[in-house]
């Protein structure tokens, strides 16, 4: 036998700079403009943040001297699927696209993974730039660079680690967003005072009211913090094999909850629904006081996140589903636990009975 | 505005060996043992490939303990689309296949393509292992981690840059390969003479007899330089911006031609008709001398490969998939052409004058 060693030793450089303010379009064009990432640009958005913005952006950018097209998807994570991949690629080809354009995602997570993965897929990789517009999308998926789409086996079952060159967050996006989807972003910052830093927990607490009224200047720092939290998660992990699997705190029951619910549950009610039971989790294993889970089951609720189960989603679909997780690692399903906030570490497997039980209590 | 920097400087190692010998499976599943690439395998292949060897693979990877499992899709290009990738992806979830399992891909460039292609987007990304049964695949499509499927506008237009984790060329499947299918490699190898070592042309030439049966030794010998032309081109550029280009001489043509026949056409076929027309290209515009042109052309005749065109296709229907081509940079339609065997080099644009006339000359 002849053996020939194919050597493909290199160092990578994908890093890039998460921008954060507000009115950011006019900054954004100049910094496209003066990287020179692509010779046109490609917007995706959704149909309700095209309808708010879609203009407004595109006459900025091409006021630049920036060439800019524009494709709008049907909003919701009905749209996570192949076949609006494929769509857009269509489209690409028909506004003449090549190697040498990159996209802009434009709206939250689902536009975000989608454009992402078109962008990894597209003549085998094309650059991609986020500009997150929902405060989850703002916080988490819009860093880091993990894309995908929905198989009917589960969420995110097929994708790609494709990192944009960079993420524009526009906190001035954050004034229009609904009251559900804001909190879907507060579930996701509970999860990151939760794993990292508890001072994010404090300030949920007592600036409840400035909360409410979505306070530009509270917004802003907790924005920042959680951006700094999550930029340093993927800095260390950036293909989620270690450390980067404690964001998944709350998310291996979530991500069931929110697939058994039919997406009737949004990403982040699922969520805070995962971590109430992550926590109770915790609490029955003796890692967990339980002073510290009644505090967080109090936080959760005061931002209007539901902590209990609809009584409809039935256990043994939901544990199906989670063996069916994509984070399962062989035979066995890890979850992430807490030891007090701030202490998250990996466990090496729920029993299953336990697992049941705390889904008894906290249906309904 | 506040600017976090996300850094991602890293040393990554992709690496791989390619074995070339007879009898690989068992060497094979030593090898995969050993290195522990996965906990769980999965076998692509094509219904063709799949009841010629599949159930003699199956028999010899469980033989060593490994856990192999199997999934033929239909032979032929009209397979390599995204609802093949769906397909597959569907049934790895069904075998209950994870982020810890390998695919591995047994058959022509076809399955090569899809199997990367889905081990680079299944749970963003895990292992494969590429088994090639035909000759194009084993001196070209299955090195480099190149991987992609066609879209309605053209051929290869998603995909992905997925290295894998080894090739095993076993030159045994060469014996039961049909005489179209060994011609359409050796296309592929007149290609590497051409852009690299020209001692393969005068292989070709002189040993014409050997090579009509399949002499094992003579394959050995081609193969085994095909596939060092092949490493170290991708060595040099693993994702295809600069140097790698040349591996498309014929191809800008040929891709173009390969689509508008249908795919009635193979692929060594109509890279046969594009490197012909190069070779007329590149005499045209001065670079290349008659006789060396006429040389090749006698060559690509005795090889039982097509100079000429089908006089059904429509040069202004090429022309306008030419355009398409995923190749294309900006408003340019790069071309290789060649100055002597062996020495190829980027053209700034054919002048689409000279190019129609070359393919009016080259048709019926």
């Amino acid at each position: 036998m002849n053996r020939i060693r194919l050597n493909l030793e290199k160092r990578s450089s994908n890093s890039y700079d998460i921008c954060i303010g507000t009115d950011l379009p006019d900054r954004m064009g100049l910094i496209m403009a003066k990287n020179n990432w692509a010779s046109r640009y490609v917007i995706v958005t959704d149909d309700r943040v095209g309808a708010l913005y879609g203009e407004s952006m595109l006459g900025i950018l091409r006021g630049l001297s920036l060439v800019v097209d524009r494709i709008d998807i049907p909003a919701g994570e009905k749209s996570k699927r192949i076949e609006t991949c494929i769509g857009i690629a269509e489209r690409l080809i028909d506004l003449g696209a090549d190697r040498t354009s990159a996209l802009i995602a434009l709206g939250g997570g689902v536009v975000g993974d989608i454009t992402g993965f078109v962008a990894s897929m597209f003549m085998r990789g094309i650059p991609y730039i986020q500009m997150p517009t929902t405060l989850v999308a703002q916080i988490d998926s819009a860093i880091g660079g993990k894309t995908g789409i929905d198989l009917e086996g589960g969420k995110n079952l097929l994708g790609a680690f494709h990192q944009p060159k960079a993420v524009f967050i526009d906190l001035a996006f954050l004034k229009t967003l609904d009251d559900r989807e804001f909190s879907n972003g507060l579930a996701e910052i509970v999860k990151y005072g939760l794993i990292e830093d508890p001072s994010l927990l404090d300030l949920l607490e007592t600036e409840g009211q400035a909360l409410r009224k979505r306070d530009p200047a509270l917004l802003e720092k907790i924005v920042l913090r959680a951006c700094q939290i999550k930029k340093g998660i993927v800095e260390i992990d950036d293909t989620e094999k270690g450390l980067r699997r404690v964001l998944n705190f709350g998310h291996t029951l979530g991500h069931a909850v929110e697939a058994a619910s039919g997406y009737g549950l949004s990403h982040g009610e699922a969520v805070a629904i995962g971590m109430a039971a992550s926590l109770r989790l915790s609490e029955k294993m003796g890692y967990l006081k339980s002073g510290d889970r009644e505090r967080i089951d109090t936080l959760i609720e005061s931002l209007g996140l539901p902590r209990r189960m609809p009584a409809a989603l039935d256990p043994d679909d939901l544990l199906r589903r989670i063996g069916r997780d994509k984070k399962k690692t062989g035979d066995r399903v890890p979850f992430v636990l807490i030891r007090k906030p701030g202490m998250p570490f990996m466990n090496g497997g729920v029993p299953e009975a336990m697992l049941r039980d705390t889904m008894g209590e906290l249906r309904g």
